[in-house]
């Protein structure tokens, strides 16, 4: 597949589960939390359960791990029928203060990228989700010295990429983004006329799945990331 | 008092009590909260217990709503004993879940104000918090388009406002900011050579509390909004 990189002058990365590990947490909490509700429901029901009450409350609360905390508690009480004992929620709100100050795993490949790619490019970091939570991990990973600019987006939607390219004046023809979810780092993206590289994660969250059917040679999908230095 | 605001071309605001109301819903929901266990303490311990439980999340969780509402889970679960029914933990959500749909209440003057200014300033909007509380309100409130900039900060510390000012390239003699917190929109810009307007408001959240000492002619403290035109 013929793709021309050749105009590309600024790089944006998605970070979780792009840059370090993020949904295999949320994966491990949920399977925490139906441990702990294992005297009420299937650990299948339970996962159907949490992931609906995620997204009924996911206009309101957004993406990120408070949101998250809130639903397994709302969850929780009604999974139970409103008998669920006071421990047992103050060991929910533990499985997600333990997500919040998980060290930051950084995924194969992400230092030595970065580092060939920031002499040829201007670098920014386009997240989404809890903007303390966010910087907090860039700032663990030890990768910020590496980006021109940080943005933290409430979402992921062709609206918020025009807007942002907009403001940090950015053609669209010079930007490439690259990410894993093809719902949020990929297609909104070759729909506004900028360029993408897929590096899927073995872990997508429900919520971020879409069917790989578009690619009808828009962009490409690697394995991993050190691919994208044979594009660039 | 004379301080010079020639030189000023750009306008930061803060949001939360300067431009709408923010902390008397705070105030509203910790009644609430202390009326809905009142059957386990009186309402000035309950206060207490629920802001040390703030100030030792805050770190984790940081300013906003989410973290307020399991804040206020976790305090209900300490202050009763691990007794507190899933009724009472369902009203403690829905009191969070009401802060954050709730209409927007611009303060007086404000539209009159930013009008204005807007017309020989560059305004742009300067709030902590959670990213998508503060993105809705400000959508909610009809303000959007008088701001070029709008910036969420996960905290108003001078090194905070060094980066932004630095990343938007206003020389800080360039720079006033009108905020209602003496702890975040003043004091830690006249620390780093810049302008600021104190516009109190009638309620302060403890954290932000200050004492008013250090005014040795640095800033102006004035009644209402609209009195900033009188320098302007």
């Amino acid at each position: 597949m013929e793709i021309d990189y050749s105009k590309i002058k600024v790089i944006g990365f998605d970070a979780d589960d792009t840059l370090w590990v993020n949904e295999t947490y949320f994966r491990d909490a949920e399977h925490e939390f139906a441990r702990l509700l294992s005297g009420y429901e299937t650990e299948n029901k339970i996962d159907q359960e949490l992931f609906k009450m995620e997204m009924k409350n996911l206009e309101i609360y957004g993406y990120g791990i408070k949101g998250f905390m809130l639903s397994m508690v709302e969850s929780a009480i009604d999974l139970s029928n409103g008998k669920i004992d006071n421990q047992t929620l103050g060991r929910i709100l533990d499985i997600g203060k333990h997500m919040i100050t998980h060290p930051v795993e950084l995924l194969e490949g992400v230092e030595e990228v970065l580092h060939k790619l920031s002499g040829k490019y201007r670098l920014i970091l386009l997240t989404k989700g809890d903007l303390l939570d966010q910087e907090r991990k860039l700032e663990k990973s030890g990768l910020s010295d590496y980006f021109h600019h940080i943005e933290v987006l409430s979402d992921k939607k062709e609206e918020n990429y025009k807007n942002l390219l907009e403001h940090l004046e950015i053609p669209v023809d010079q930007f490439l983004m690259i990410g894993n979810s093809l719902k949020s780092d990929v297609l909104p993206i070759i729909n506004i006329g900028a360029r993408a590289i897929h590096v899927p994660f073995h872990t997508t969250w429900a919520h971020e799945l879409v069917k790989d059917e578009d690619n009808n040679g828009g962009y490409h999908t690697i394995d991993r990331l050190t691919e994208v230095l044979e594009f660039l």
